[in-house]
């Protein structure tokens, strides 16, 4: 009997990543394609064909078999299997797993957005795999979120649950990317940190680093890197992003009262910067009934593979 | 063979209401007693067994046979079936299913809080029947919620899951009872709009009837009957809390996408003048991709049976 391998395919707005995954979640082969290089849609998805016929015809895997497909994207709703009104994409809607399933007819294909991908990949294969009730925070352009209750992914009568990001953060605050005011994730996230730090460099007269960056040239990695050298503003400015995703989180905790929750992405990459005074903030605005009783971890699914890792774990998951 | 019933306990901090009901959820007869005349928490329990007790030996029940108690009470643990740090009531800390269980060793002992028992009784009897996704929201005293997702209500990793009247509404904002500031329920519950009333007498300078009252003497009925009159005071109050309310639920939808949410309980009563506003800011307020699609539902459980039948309901949902 040929080995079963799933692809996992983890779409983003610039960079599609698609792996072959076997049954212990290890990626056995990857490629990538450029997302946003495809003028119409048919093209892309002939492309993500091309590239899995590709990665299954290699040679070495010539004794496995291709038993499903299971793809985390941007605003993917698991129950239609479409990408819906997605912001970050170069097309708003996609029927995703209709189009895939022209070329796979006898495949099981399955689609949750990107951060569910994750929190699917640290319950099959990560830390999570005893916990019953956990939540993964994915910071990096936006802040996306799994939400695990009972032992089942909540995904919401319409398969969108898990849009932390745009809970309400700062009541009438920063304009949000959504069309709504004060959203966690224009605080909390790569260009909320940088929005933070020019707020910071405007109200304060501090010497930093970062007064010779452009709003355009600068990113949280410059940031990271300054805080590290102690500049005053860039260290401010992760305090202060701490300290709101740490009272969010706290709302969080209100809400299904996880027993861990996972921070990851490229900006969870500072890592103590972030993770510190998102913990301290968080015990502080914690109800006291939960004070003490939540983990907050970073998570150690490496960046690059937890997306199709995520992705293959959907369809791996009926079986294992 | 006997006809089975089941105890269904309502625990509030003046007055606990016990009813034995049957499997259709109706109450077949009921008793009260004074939570806080019992100086002991001996006593108190006691009192409940000895009000079950005369309750079964109406001759009206001599065909029925007890076969389980179910209890809402607040801030009382699913998993461990015991009230914790409740501050409303006159004891903090109560072992409710092992006291009870003294007295009737042999039956079926849930507990839960006062806002999930809502939430059962609502999927076992009420609206929310063939609803996999919904949130049962009760205005009183404070603000209690009932999350059920995937079918399953949301308790959490340690039973306590669903405080979503202590999410931070106004960062930094009004101090409540918790230790913390800006909680949702010191805005959106009776003293919640009492206070937004005094607020208002404050700072505008318009007549209104509610500028004769103390704030002891005040509650949100008066408000409510200032409101029916137009009061411009009271009309103004509801609506900032309405909105408060919205913006929140706005909030609630993002985190778990239900279909419909539920409001119950003695604020509730005013109805239209704080469903209205509410219904109107959510909408305002959620994410596009959730705009239109969840219904805000006045509960049409009695407020008196809710909590009775809840409780019964904790205990009839492993029957039916």
């Amino acid at each position: 009997m040929k080995k079963k391998v799933v692809a996992g395919i983890d779409i983003g707005g610039t960079n599609t990543r698609i792996g072959l995954i076997g049954q212990d979640g290890k990626v056995l082969i990857d490629s990538n394609i450029a997302t946003d290089k495809y003028p119409t849609v048919e093209g892309y998805i002939s492309a993500i064909y091309n590239s899995i016929d590709l990665l299954m015809n290699n040679p070495n895997l010539s004794a496995c078999e291709l038993t499903g497909i299971g793809i985390g994207a941007p605003n993917a709703n698991f129950h239609t299997g479409c990408i819906e009104k997605a912001a970050n994409l170069p097309w708003q809607d996609v029927p995703l797993k209709l189009m895939l399933g022209e070329y796979f007819p006898n495949l099981k294909i399955k689609v949750t957005n990107d951060a569910n991908a994750v929190a699917i990949a640290e319950m099959v294969y990560g830390k999570a795999s005893k916990l019953k009730d956990f939540v993964v925070i994915t910071l990096g352009t936006g802040l996306g979120s799994g939400i695990v209750a009972n032992g089942e992914l909540v995904y919401g009568h319409d398969g969108l649950a898990g849009e932390v990001g745009h809970i309400t953060a700062v009541p009438n605050g920063r304009n949000c990317n959504c069309g709504r005011q004060g959203c966690l994730e224009t605080y909390v996230s790569a260009p909320g940190l940088k929005r933070t730090v020019f707020e910071l460099l405007a109200n304060s007269t501090e010497k930093s680093l970062l007064r010779n960056s452009s709003f355009e040239e600068l990113t949280s990695i410059n940031i990271h890197a300054a805080a590290l050298e102690n500049d005053p503003i860039a260290l401010q400015a992760f305090e202060i992003t701490g300290e709101i995703l740490g009272r969010s989180l706290a709302d969080v905790v209100a809400f299904t009262s996880p027993s861990a929750i996972f921070i990851f992405g490229g900006l969870a990459e500072a890592k103590e910067m972030i993770i510190n005074p998102a913990k301290e903030y968080m015990e502080k605005y914690l109800l006291p009934c939960f004070k003490g009783k939540v983990s907050l971890l970073s998570s150690e699914l490496g960046n690059k593979d937890a997306g199709v890792i995520g992705g293959a774990a959907l369809v791996w998951k009926d079986y294992i």
